[in-house]
């Protein structure tokens, strides 16, 4: 029984790269199994205080979220094989540079994904990873040679 | 294959709260497998003495009978990506602040349920974990979250 | 040039067993180094507020400071050989219990004081224990034994 | 003999919070021992080709530069006790983010430091950390609290 | 799905311990999965010079052997949840006691099953166990409280 | 259900050997899953610049290349339960060695398969092995022994 | 400032293996720091009942010390860089067997010393070691070659 | 009290590079502590025999040797900061590579230096790498770097 590869899609929530990952590699049929932080900028922000109760100060109610996401995002890089991570045009996106972070102090195959034009505020992060990627394409060329060996013909 | 999430409800045995959160969570058929320690109050203290012979001093009657919990709890702690804490009303309760401290230690995303005013005795315990709740609908309500980004519609 | 061996200091803050246990290793000239938490209680209570700005909601107040005392704690009791845990009349007491198992995780010597009375309640901490002791003078002959090999005279 | 804390202070490195952090520290005469990464900003960019040979290609040239930079920064992270990582006002500073996240999946105890505006952006950042500060002098207070027990004199 | 628990049968070779709680373990449908060492004694003997080729120096025949068998012991005590190790009456049962230390340190749930005459012998081997019986049986019972929560019937 | 055993094949990529494991194994019925890093020579040399883009200077075409073929080496080791290294007669196999350092300090079963001739510059990698083998055979003699205790017919 | 070797000095207590080698590598000016169990029996028996309270029940009154000699040895097994394991002619020693399998799990470098007769009792044990000697001055030969590079001269 | 960074020089022994180092390092002052295997080649490939008894056969002449050196190395390399592989011309300098292979798993940071023409074949072992060099000033100049944080003037 062959191996299904467990990776985790970090970062950037706005555009669909995630979405083109996923059909894509299914129509290769690779098994692999991804996962994700939930994608839902509203029910993100929104989960601590909705479940836990309500917060006066947008600083506890900020916490809340960020520790019940956190609930999922650190069991999820803990199964992860490959933590592919994006980086997009917009927003600070510390917490997709803090998974790549933790990420590495695990000791996973860390995959970085972004435009040309971030190079330079990602160095050290770059520096941490074993491959560095402009579109999602190329991750599933990444994950189909990983898995098959196959490269895409030329 | 979607993953089976691993959740241990330590703590208080003698309201039905694991039972309420198993069913709730049944209802919403989420992927979770609950485990927990032995909750039957008269075997978790007899366990030892009763399968590994009688002791006079209570010290040793009831060493035995920790032990022989202990390899039910610590080996499903650490099998858990989840441990859920309940602090009840009566008792010491020092084995359920115990199991906390072991899982705060092992990483694993800790949740405390408890009443209100028991937060001051437990502010280190709380400190500790990812969600402090004080009913057994919130536990499901993150589970639901956590595995399918789904809030309660308010 | 000999260990200094390191032995933290955890639990009851009320009465002055641990400068007890501290005299009476120095005049053993035993080659320890005891640290413990902040036995200060209003100042335990108070430095997340105080320090980090005052908070409305006790909740926070208290999490405030758990979180900062855990700064403290946890770093000394990872350097810890030894932890010692006392258990004393008063008070829930579950950050000492949060410590034994966060100890016991992390692989830690572990020895529990308590008065014979707490014996059922304690039974799963005292499981995990290497030693259980009721006097503080018993914590000292347990370093000296296991530093220098010397029982006391009887 | 007291321990000597080792502190490692992260992230922005065009203000003097470092040098504020440690005068302040140094009148309070605690034993803290302070590791940062380089703080030239040009040494830090160039030293990958200065010392391993110049690259056309500007992504290699970071490249070289980022990884030279994790020797010292990994080692040092992985020898402190406390994690300090400050946000400031500009740049993406996604390295900063990195290291909060390779600071939290190795259980050091992080504390983060930043100005109100970007509560937000930094949730996730601050729900993994034990203290969130504005300012330098907190810093230096959580320490002289979490080392000799003392707080401010309001 | 309910876990299928891994146990580690050790130690004594001779008598039909294994066979005894294997039966018993089947009899009462619990879902446990044993493994154990190669318990044909002669093939245990001589693995190493069979397959890697024969020696002329006793130590080298033997040390062939010796870690030929270490790669299936390790591994299935590495896998385990349980390791229980049987010292017999005959023999130095080196091997055992290693395995015990060995299993001990990994952190795994350590039980001893020896006639009341070893005692003192095994003294610190005990002292790291969480049971200490005498009969195969009950070993079948601390399986069936530690996963059913079932005590026998008195 | 019986463990299937994860026995990882580094090395040498120009002669049948792992076909050969693999087809004895499979006449044996043996429950063992295999892996191995990609065999394909050139898939393995240009994978890096295939997907990621092409590179004038080789170091950083080969860089590219190696770090992809990496994701893979390494994840599947890290599931491995032996990782069995093969030199051959030509090349550097610096890589075959190098896989040898990285399993052993994993605490993996290391196997060793090469001719005697390279017995003295093998010496420190054959030291941290279980076993050194020269023929594919005797591989899967060691795996039917240490699955089933059996041992070939002399 | 040179690197201060910790080597452990485990097993047989009824001889004085321990004081030749303190002796000779002192000779020798190496800088070694040896550390050993209590080696005065009487005291290692009695220990634990001694401090913590008589037992009626041998199997407790032994099980007390077995503890209470765990808080030395497994602290000073842990800190150690080498761990030498002498079995001797009487007595069980399986508590030299299992420091062996402790030291073995925890990733220690292991010296075995033994008379030639005990070779095929300790063949697992041995397989574990990085040196299997006969004699005190061949430790101090070992460590004299590990430090310096130096080899008795022939 | 400024660190001292501990260096592990692994590799060929046929030339001077490490003395040019450590003289270069000693000029800048620098707070190095390095650390290398035995460099006097006889006495490493003699080391298990002389010490532990001559052997007929070459691969346990080898074997012992092989052993007795890995009390050095492997502990060396766990304790240091920063490990160095150099890769001479001649030889197989396999164990060069399986020490690259062990540090890289055990998360030290890795340096390699070597040729330009040992390139690809070395691409695996250099992509586990935070720095390639090869000349060893750079070695100096990257530990001045990571150390002082000041470059070369060019």
């Amino acid at each position: 029984m062959s191996k299904v590869w467990q990776v985790y899609l970090s970062g950037e929530i706005h555009t669909d790269w995630r979405e083109q990952i996923e059909s894509m590699t299914k129509a290769k049929n690779l098994p692999v199994h991804f996962t994700h932080p939930v994608t839902n900028h509203e029910n993100s922000d929104n989960c601590g205080a909705t479940i836990l109760g309500n917060e006066d100060k947008p600083f506890w109610f900020d916490h809340k979220g960020g520790k019940v996401n956190a609930i999922r995002t650190r069991t999820l890089m803990r199964d992860a094989d490959i933590v592919v991570v994006r980086f997009g045009d917009k927003y600070k996106q510390w917490n997709a540079a803090f998974d790549a972070g933790y990420a590495a102090a695990l000791g996973k195959s860390l995959i970085i994904l972004h435009a040309p034009e971030h190079r330079h505020a990602l160095k050290e992060v770059d520096a941490a990873a074993l491959a560095v990627a402009e579109k999602p394409e190329q991750i599933v060329q990444i994950l189909d040679y990983v898995i098959t060996g196959s490269l895409p013909v030329k």
